[in-house]
C-alpha cells in the first residue's frame, strides 16, 4: 500500500457527494477522503452548511429537465423518436396494431400532433415492403388499422413518439422508489422557444448558486437511446449509450433537410428495428444526422457556458446521459469550451476515453459502485447482499492499469453518501485509494511513463469516433471491448482508425500494427467495407509491405463464394462458410510448439467466447493453438509483413499478456519487447523515467511474486500484497 | 446374444469378397460367417476353385476403367471436370498463374485441347469480375498470364481438367500401396465412340465370366467430387459424395445446350471455389445438370443392365463410387433395371437410405471396416493399433437401431480377407452379427413393426432427392445429419420435403412435424428460400392451424434487418445479429422446469455444437434450458400449432430421447408417447406384432437394465448385456 502517512498525497483531486440531511457526516467523509470538492447530486440539494464549509462546490444541474410546467401548454416541444411497433402477425385481411404494445407507457406517447401520413410509415416486414399510406388508418384509441393485409405477414408501423418522462430522471426515480415524486419531462432545444426558456432559466438558477463553483452539466441536451418496454419481462427495449434517435422530431428532421437539401424517412431512424445501433456500421444519413446535431449541440451549449462563465464559475460536463453529440472526439467539442469533464467508468478502456479527451483542463472520474441500493445491472451494491468494497476493488484494479498509462486529474464518486456510513471497510479502501491515485498522478506530473517504440491502431467503421469505446460504457462482451480493454493498461501508443478515411488518406505511416476485432457485419469488423476492393488492396498492401495485422473473431468477414474473411489470405486461416464445409483443411503444423506469441501461455488457456470452424487455408500458415474444432492462433507472413489470426479474445491476465506479445511479434519487434515487463502476469509495471520510480501493480486478489526486466536487461524481484501497488524509486 | 445354436439363422443373405492365393480361408470363413455368395473386390480375381464351389458368385466390374490402352490414343475421350485455380494474389500488372498448382498432378491434366478462350474463365476475386478474355494468354508451359492486373488482388482461371487417374482406383492404389500397377483412366460414355466400346467390352466380359450370377457394377460412370491436392499439407481438396461436377466436359454442356437451350458458363460449374456444394441450396444450373445427366446415366445404364440379363445373370449396383446420376430418390432410378443395390455405410441413416429404395428387389449393405489396413479416415483398421471388432460393433449399434424400423435383404463385407485371418474374435463377432441380422430380418418378413402415428418430414433444400442424407455417406458433422441420425431409429413414419415442393403444392397433408436443422445458408436449413414470403407464409399459417415445427441450430435463417431466423415469431426466440446487440432480451422463464419435453433429461446434458447468442423474443416463449449465452430448448405456441427450438443437436442417448419426445410434443400428441418405449435411455425397443416379438437392445458397452412399456400399459423388465439384442416373444 502507499505511504498512507504521506501528507503529501492525503488531500485533493478528489470529489465527493454531499447529502442533504447528512451534513455531519459529508464532512467527515470529506476529511477522511481528502476531498477539495462537494457535489450536489440527481434530486438533491445541499445544506448551506455544506455551501459554505470551504469546500469548492460542484452543482448539478440538467437544463432539459427544468420545464416541467411550461410543457405542460407547450407539448410540441417535448423530445421525442421515432419507434417502431413490435410486428404483428397479421390474421386476417384487416390487422390493428396498439402501436405502443411492448413499450413503457409511462415514457412514451404517441404524436398525433405532426400528420402521421406525412412522418409515419407502414411495413410489411415479410415482403420488405411499404403499405400505401391509403390502406391504413389512425384509430381514435390510437391503434392503426391496416387494410388488405396479407394472413401470416408480419406488419410494423415506424411512428413518432413524444417522450413523456426524462429517461434518467426515471431510472432514478425507479431504482431509489421515488415514488410520487412529479416525472420530469425533456425538452427539446431544437425548439426557439425552448432555448429561450432555457436560458432565462439558467440565468436564474446562477444567481441561485452563489456558492457554486462549478456548474456541473448533466449533460447537456439528449439522452442516449432507451427505450423502455412494459416491464412484464423485460425491463428495456434497447440500451445504446451512443445512439442518436433521442435527438429525432420533425423539427429537427425539417432543420436537417435544410441543411443536408434531403429529408430521411422514418425508416432512414427505425431501419426495420435495428434502429441506430453502435454496433452497427453507420449509414450516411445517420453519420450525416450526427453531424448536424453535434454542431447544434456545440452551437447552443456554447451559449449555455458562456453564461456560466461570464458568472465566473467553471463549466463542466457529465459525459453520459444527455451526452449525444457532445463526444469529445467529434471535431466541434472543443468550441463549446467546458472547463473539465467528469464519466462515470467501470473500466480501462474508458479510463483511457477520459484521460485522452482533449480541449478541457480538467478529466475526471466517478468511480463505482454509485452510492445507490443497487447497481446498474440490478444487482445489490449497499444494499445487504452487495460487497462494495470488492466491487471498488475489482473496478480499481481495471481502472488503475489505464491510468498508469495516461492520467486523469481527479476522482470522485456519486450517489447517496449516507449508504457509506454503514461500510467502515470501504470508507477505509476508498482513503487508501484516493492517496494512490494521487500519487500515481504526480509521477506523470514529474513526465510520462515508457512507451514502447510501437503504434497500434484499432480499424472499425467508427475509427477514432468511437475511440475507446466512446459510446458510453457498454459491456465487454464483444471482441472489440475485450481488446480495447487488454490494450488500455500496455505500453503502446494506441489510435483509432476507419474504413473512410483508409479510403480517402490510406493508413497514416506511423503505424506499426492495425486490430481489426469484431463479428461479421457490426461496426467494428467492418462490415460491407470488406467487400470494397480498394479496402482490400490497401490492407493487403500495407501488410504485403510490412505492416503487422491482428484479427480478432471474424476480422474482415464479408463473405463472398467460397471465403469468409475476405484477407483470408493473410491471415492464412479462413472461417468455413457452412455450406461449402465439403472442404479439407490444410493439415494444422506446429500446433502448441513453442512461438515468441504464445511463450508461456498455459496450454488450454480459454479465448472466451470464440468462433468456431477457422481453418487453415495456405500450407504455409502456422497454427499455434487449436480448439476442438477451429484455430485459435495462427500467425502467417504476407509479403514483408505478418499476421496473427485469434479466434477470441477476453479481458484475462494471460490474454493480456498474450496480446502484449502479439503486437510486438506482427510489427516484427520481438527485440523490443522485454524492456520494462514483468515476468508474472497477474502483474504489470510502467516506468517514470521523471521521477526515476517504477510502479508495480498486482491486478490480482492474491500475493504475488514478479520481476520486472529493465530497459538495461538488470531483473529487479518484488513480492506483492493482493491488489498492491508499489512505488518503487531506482536510482540513477 | 441370439441363440447361435438355431440354424434357422445361421446361413444366409450374407456376402463374403473371396480372395485369390487365400481360397482355403475364403471358404473357411464362408463356412464360419454362413455366406451364400463370394464377391471379388477391386484388383482381385477369384480363382477357379472358389467359382466352383457352390456359392452365388458376385463378379464386379467398373465400366468407364475397362479403356486404358484405347483411351491413350483417344484422349478426348477422358472424364474431365472443371477446376479453378487457387487464387494467385498480383503484385505487379501482370500475373501468372500455375493452373495445377496445389492439385494431385497424378490426378488432372490441363485440358488444353478445347480451345481455352471458348471454355474458360479469368476472375478478379477481388471485385468479382470477370478479365476480358484478350488480357489472358495461356503459355507453353501451361501456365496462364494476366495483363494489367491490379497489384493484391486475387486472380484466378476456371479451367478444364482431364482426370488422368480414376479417383477409386487412385484410392485403393494407394491404400494398398500398389506401387506401379497401371493407373486407371477413366472414360467418358457420353461420346458414342465410348459407349460402344464399353458395350463391347461387356459382352466379352459376360462370356469370359460364365460362374457370376449377380454383376455388380461399381457403381456406372461418374465419380462423387474428389479432386485431390498436392498432398504436400493436404490429401484432397473436396470431397462431396453427392456432387455431379466429375460429369463435366465439353461435350457434356454442347449435350446439355442443346437439351436446355443454354450453355452454361465455366463460372457456372466453378462458383468462386464453392462448386457445387451439396451442403449448398442448389442452382438452377445445378438442377437442370443433375436433370440431364440422370437421365442419360438411366438411359445408357439401362443399355447395360440390359446386357446383363439377356445373359440370365443379375444386375445389382454399387451405390457409391461412380454412383452420380442414379440416386434412388431420382424419378428415373427405376427404370435402368437393377436387380439389386449394394452400399457400403456406417451408420443408421445410411442403413435407412439403403432400406427405402424402391424399384429393387435386393437392398445388401456392406459393413464396416473395411478388410484393408486403415479406415476411411486414415487410422489403422487391421494394422496393428486397429480394433476391428470394436469397430464393427460401433457401426453395427448404430445401424441395427435402423434395421429395427426397416429391414435391408442382405449384409456383406468388402476388402481383403486375409487382414481377418489373425482376428479371431473379429471373426466370432461376425458369425454372431449374422445371426443376429437374419433373425431381425426374418421379424420384419410376418409383418411391419409399431410406428407411432406421427408423421416427421425433413424440409432442405434438396427434399426426397438427399433423403437419408442421399449424397453418399458424410460425416455426421452438422444439424441436419445428427437429426437424420437419431430420426433412424425411432418409431416414426420419416419423410423429406422442399422448398420448391412447398411452393407449388403446399405441405403435404399427412405431415405432424416439420424439421427445419442446418446452419445459415446451407441447403439444409434452406438459405435464401427463407428470405421468400411465400415461403415464410405457408410455414407459419401450417403451425398457426396446428402444425408442428423443430428448429435446430439456425433453422429458417435469412438474416434482415434484426431478425436472423425469418420464423422468430414462430419460434418465440431468435439469434443476436451482431450488430444489433444493444437489444435488451426478454428474461428467461421456467428455465430446468419440468416439462413433457426435457423429463428425465439430465441437467447440463451437452447438447453438441451449438449456436451462440440465441435469445427470446416474446414474453410468452417458454425456456427448458438454457446456456450461458445462448437458449438452448425452447418451446412456444404459435397459434393453434407448436414450435420448439434446439441450439444443437448430436446422435447421444440422450439427445436421441430428447428428440422423440419433442417430436410428440410439437405434434401434440403426448398421449401416444409411452407404447412401445424403455425407460432407459441407452436401450431401444421395437415391437413386432406380426411375431408377436418384441426385440430390445443395448445400445451401449455396459450392461443395462431397462423396462420395456407395452400398448397397454404395461412394464416388462429386462436386463441386457453389452451391445445386446434380445429377442422376447410375448404371449398374444
Amino acid at each position: 500500500m502507499p505511504d498512507e502517512t504521506d501528507a503529501q498525497f492525503s488531500h485533493g483531486s478528489f470529489t465527493l457527494p454531499g447529502e442533504a440531511g447528512f451534513e455531519e457526516l459529508t464532512l467527515r467523509l470529506s476529511k477522511i477522503w481528502g476531498a477539495d470538492t462537494i457535489r450536489d447530486s440527481d434530486g438533491t440539494q445541499l445544506s448551506d452548511e455544506i455551501m459554505e464549509s470551504g469546500y469548492d462546490i460542484y452543482s448539478t444541474v440538467c437544463l432539459i429537465r427544468l420545464l416541467n410546467d411550461w410543457l405542460k401548454s407547450h407539448r410540441y416541444a417535448l423530445q421525442q423518436c421515432y419507434l417502431m411497433s413490435f410486428p404483428v402477425t397479421a390474421d386476417s385481411e384487416s390487422t390493428a396494431i396498439e402501436l405502443l404494445g411492448g413499450y413503457f407507457d409511462q415514457q412514451m406517447q404517441v404524436n398525433l400532433d405532426d400528420d402521421p401520413k406525412e412522418w409515419w410509415q407502414v411495413h410489411d416486414r415479410t415482403t420488405g415492403s411499404l403499405v400505401p399510406a391509403d390502406q391504413w388508418r389512425v384509430m381514435d384509441n390510437g391503434q392503426v388499422v391496416i387494410e388488405k393485409t396479407i394472413p401470416w405477414h408480419q406488419y410494423t408501423v415506424n411512428f413518432l413518439a413524444y417522450r413523456i418522462w426524462d429517461e434518467i430522471s426515471m431510472y432514478n426515480h425507479v431504482t431509489n422508489d421515488w415514488g410520487d415524486r412529479e416525472h420530469q419531462m425533456p425538452a427539446d432545444p431544437i425548439h426557439p422557444a425552448v432555448q429561450e426558456q432555457i436560458l432565462h432559466y439558467l440565468d436564474k438558477w446562477i444567481e441561485e448558486h452563489p456558492h457554486t463553483k462549478v456548474v456541473r452539466f448533466t449533460s447537456m441536451f439528449y439522452n442516449f437511446f432507451w427505450p423502455w418496454a412494459d416491464g412484464k419481462d423485460r425491463r428495456f427495449v434497447l440500451n445504446d449509450w451512443g445512439s442518436y434517435e433521442f435527438s429525432v422530431s420533425p423539427a429537427a428532421i425539417r432543420r436537417f433537410e435544410e441543411i443536408k437539401g434531403y429529408r430521411p424517412q422514418a425508416e432512414d431512424f427505425v431501419n426495420g428495428g435495428r434502429y441506430w445501433s453502435s454496433h452497427a456500421v453507420p449509414t450516411k444519413v445517420y453519420r450525416d444526422w450526427m453531424e448536424v446535431t453535434h454542431d447544434f449541440v456545440v452551437e447552443f451549449g456554447k451559449v449555455c457556458v458562456d453564461k456560466v462563465k461570464a458568472a465566473g464559475k467553471k463549466a463542466y460536463v457529465f459525459y453520459n446521459d444527455h451526452w449525444i453529440g457532445l463526444e469529445p472526439t467529434l471535431p466541434g467539442f472543443g468550441k463549446i469550451g467546458f472547463d473539465g469533464i467528469i464519466d462515470g467508468i467501470f473500466s480501462g478502456f474508458e479510463a483511457r476515453k477520459v484521460a485522452e479527451t482533449e480541449g478541457v483542463s480538467v478529466r475526471e472520474i466517478r468511480m463505482h459502485p454509485y452510492f445507490f441500493p443497487t447497481g446498474v445491472n440490478g444487482a445489490p451494491s449497499f444494499l445487504p447482499g452487495g460487497n462494495p468494497t470488492r466491487e471498488c476493488k475489482a473496478y480499481w484494479m481495471d481502472i488503475r492499469r489505464a491510468l498508469l498509462r495516461k492520467p486523469v486529474d481527479r476522482i470522485g464518486f456519486g450517489g447517496y453518501l449516507h449508504l457509506v456510513e454503514n461500510h467502515p471497510d470501504f470508507i477505509d479502501y476508498v482513503r487508501g485509494l484516493a492517496v494512490e491515485f494521487r500519487r500515481l498522478k504526480s509521477l506523470h506530473v514529474a513526465g510520462n511513463p515508457y512507451t514502447a517504440p510501437l503504434k497500434v491502431a484499432f480499424l472499425t467503421a467508427w475509427g477514432q469516433q468511437r475511440a475507446w469505446g466512446c459510446c458510453g460504457h457498454f459491456n465487454r462482451n464483444n471482441y472489440y471491448n475485450e481488446a480495447m480493454e487488454s490494450i488500455s493498461g500496455l505500453p503502446v501508443e494506441t489510435t483509432f482508425i476507419n474504413f473512410e478515411d483508409i479510403i480517402r488518406f490510406g493508413i497514416p505511416a506511423d503505424i506499426d500494427v492495425i486490430i481489426n476485432a469484431g463479428n461479421e457485419g457490426d461496426a467494428w469488423s467492418g462490415g460491407e467495407y470488406w467487400s470494397r476492393p480498394e479496402i482490400i488492396t490497401q490492407l493487403s498492401n500495407w501488410v504485403g509491405r510490412g505492416g503487422g495485422l491482428i484479427g480478432i473473431g471474424e476480422p474482415t468477414a464479408a463473405p463472398v463464394d467460397a471465403q469468409a474473411f475476405r484477407l483470408a489470405q493473410v491471415f492464412g486461416v479462413d472461417r468455413t462458410v457452412p455450406a461449402v464445409r465439403n472442404q479439407t483443411p490444410f493439415a494444422t503444423r506446429e500446433c502448441n510448439e513453442e512461438h515468441f506469441i504464445t511463450a508461456g501461455l498455459p496450454i488450454g488457456t480459454s479465448l472466451g467466447k470464440e468462433i468456431d470452424a477457422v481453418r487453415p487455408i495456405s500450407p504455409e500458415v502456422i497454427i499455434l493453438r487449436c480448439g476442438l474444432s477451429t484455430v485459435q492462433i495462427a500467425v502467417n507472413q504476407f509479403g514483408r509483413g505478418r499476421a496473427v489470426y485469434m479466434s477470441g479474445h477476453r479481458f484475462s491476465p494471460e490474454l493480456v499478456r498474450l496480446l502484449h506479445r502479439t503486437l510486438f511479434w506482427a510489427a516484427g519487434k520481438e527485440a523490443d519487447f522485454s524492456a520494462w515487463t514483468t515476468t508474472n502476469v497477474h502483474t504489470e509495471c510502467a516506468w517514470y523515467p521523471g521521477s526515476a520510480c517504477l510502479v508495480v501493480v498486482n491486478n490480482s486478489a492474491e500475493p504475488q511474486k514478479t520481476s520486472v526486466r529493465t530497459a538495461g536487461g538488470e531483473k529487479l524481484d518484488f513480492q506483492l500484497e493482493p491488489g498492491e501497488t508499489r512505488f518503487h524509486e531506482l536510482k540513477a
